[in-house]
């Protein structure tokens, strides 16, 4: 089958690699329907060292379940899927309180033996702990939003969820990526009555708005921070979505946080050591977040995508073939793309 | 009136200064009849440059109402009061949210034309906000409990609340000083059934098996981190409530802590930058904290004070005059005391 190996920086290629096959009896094979194109996937792209044997790719999927393993009870062949980004067994003390994230025999796709999702098939181990089935089939107009519940949906509910976000607190949210987006649309679900979204893409600042924001501040920096302040009185927001991962953006979620608020950070921190002293603990604020644990979330917010309330694939400005993805990552990495589906 | 001020690290004296005057109709004039020394004074009396002027000293106190400017309305002469080491309005924002130590018109004592409480009596801003009444007289038996309500108690509690601990939390201290006891306290009030305090000053640890710990671990580091893993089937506690402040207690707290787990800061940290790279963010740990506003909880752990259900005062374990404040920084800098009581 085909699949997206990258080799180094910049370097990414669509391969001939063996077809995946069932190795324990908790497995499924999936038939990947769509797949797409990370933020976090340019983290490697701007940084990978040249690495022979390459490293397969992608990481969200819907797809069709085509083999299970013995031990797998609740999946057949046919079956429709949505898998989160972390694969867990469901039943571990971490599942059992929605941190699947943290699962005890769980993982992440495209490392350790497991397959990218960027392919047209995957090996998915623990499959009943994993994948979640959907009532639609592979021609559904659905798929772009069935889609964002494999990651990016998911990822912006949890930054919500971890602030604790609900119709008395304000909202900042730092990124206009497809995160940042979808925390916008997830605080909006939540009831927040006040959304700023920090972004300076109009196009997708504008699809902010549609998802729910009430403001849209392009400064960055102290002047992004002034603009926020002047927004709310001085006082800033209560709690501030970070959906970027760079310092500059923990950097500024605390300039614009309100004292006593949370910064609920979904952007995976490309830095290690960062503010924690008494402009931090001074204003009692809290720090938070995480890789989403989005197969705790799927089930809740599943019905209203499927009943069409919201509209979380139009996030994807983008569609291309799985041969087309090293282009696919170029569009990504020069921003001309927000989020790049890919079908077989 | 004889108060006490520190002209550098290691200098402190009680001298001679203007007994305190009415500045503004909201201020009241406190007789102090306990104070006490906190282990946060011992930060300056570290490190604290020669200052000429010197600065004066001391954040916890209860005492008598001696006047009250033109505006207070719910103090007279005579009150019994308790002062939570922040001065506040009551009214703002904040403090109608419970976080009295924002107050967009309070303050701290010692510090910007107001005294420290480690001496004769004491301007008192905002006197309707800051002060709680008492029903007690100035030789009531629980005075060492109520001062505790001034910082130690409330910030032990506060460490507890921000964690959420509740029946369901299991909760590591560090620190056994004063204010870690305090958390044990807290945390066994909450609910908390395994309370594991780290410190390894057996007296101190001691006092906090009574207060409610379950285990002690003496060791630090590495190997303190390794023993409360064993002691938790390897996954850490829920909560950490950390009481020390030095970039070592937060390290040492991340390695404690459970996966989606809490770190609730009360020490002051003395550090700018800590971990927030992914081995935190991977986990999906919070961290949270700050200057407690200890005037929140005031009434609500006042009535078991006044029954005796609890007696936090036990953690004072050295009394002195004011003249013999220098030996008692000493003492507790040399930690043959744990906290030391102040009488007049």
């Amino acid at each position: 089958m085909k699949a997206t190996i990258m080799y180094g920086a910049g370097d990414v290629r669509v391969e001939n690699v063996p077809d995946p096959i069932i190795q324990r009896p908790t497995d499924a094979i999936v038939r990947i329907v769509r797949s797409c194109i990370c933020g976090s996937d340019l983290h490697p792209y701007h940084s990978m060292p040249a690495t022979p044997g390459g490293s397969p790719m992608g990481h969200e999927f819907i797809g069709v379940v085509e083999e299970v393993g013995g031990e797998v009870a609740t999946l057949k062949k046919g079956d429709f899927v949505i898998a989160p980004f972390a694969w867990s067994d469901g039943t571990c003390v971490f599942c059992r309180e929605g941190l699947q994230t943290s699962c005890e025999h769980g993982g992440f796709w495209a490392g350790g033996g497991i397959g990218g999702a960027q392919a047209e098939a995957i090996r998915v181990p623990l499959a009943d702990g994993t994948l979640v089935k959907a009532p639609v089939d592979e021609n559904s107009e659905l798929l772009p939003s069935l889609l964002t519940l494999s990651d990016v949906f998911g990822t912006g509910f949890h930054a919500a969820k971890r602030a604790r976000v609900d119709q008395s607190t304000t909202v900042t949210v730092i990124g206009d990526g497809a995160v940042g987006l979808m925390a916008v649309l997830s605080a909006k679900r939540l009831g927040a009555q006040r959304i700023i979204l920090m972004g300076r893409h109009t196009a997708r600042t504008d699809l902010g708005l549609e998802f729910g924001a009430t403001d849209v501040v392009a400064e960055r920096g102290e002047e992004g921070i002034a603009k926020v302040r002047e927004l709310t009185g001085g006082y800033g927001t209560h709690t501030v979505l970070e959906a970027v991962g760079y310092r500059e953006a923990y950097d500024q979620a605390l300039g614009v946080v309100r004292a006593g608020g949370v910064i609920s950070r979904v952007g995976v921190p490309q830095y290690e050591d960062a503010q924690l002293g008494w402009s931090m603990f001074g204003r009692n604020l809290t720090v938070t977040g995480g890789p989403a644990p989005v197969r705790a979330y799927i089930e809740e917010l599943l019905p209203d995508v499927l009943s069409g309330v919201i509209d979380p694939g139009r996030v994807f400005d983008s569609t291309i073939t799985l041969d087309e993805v090293p282009a696919g990552y170029k569009t990504m990495d020069d921003r001309t793309a927000l989020k790049v589906l890919v079908t077989p």
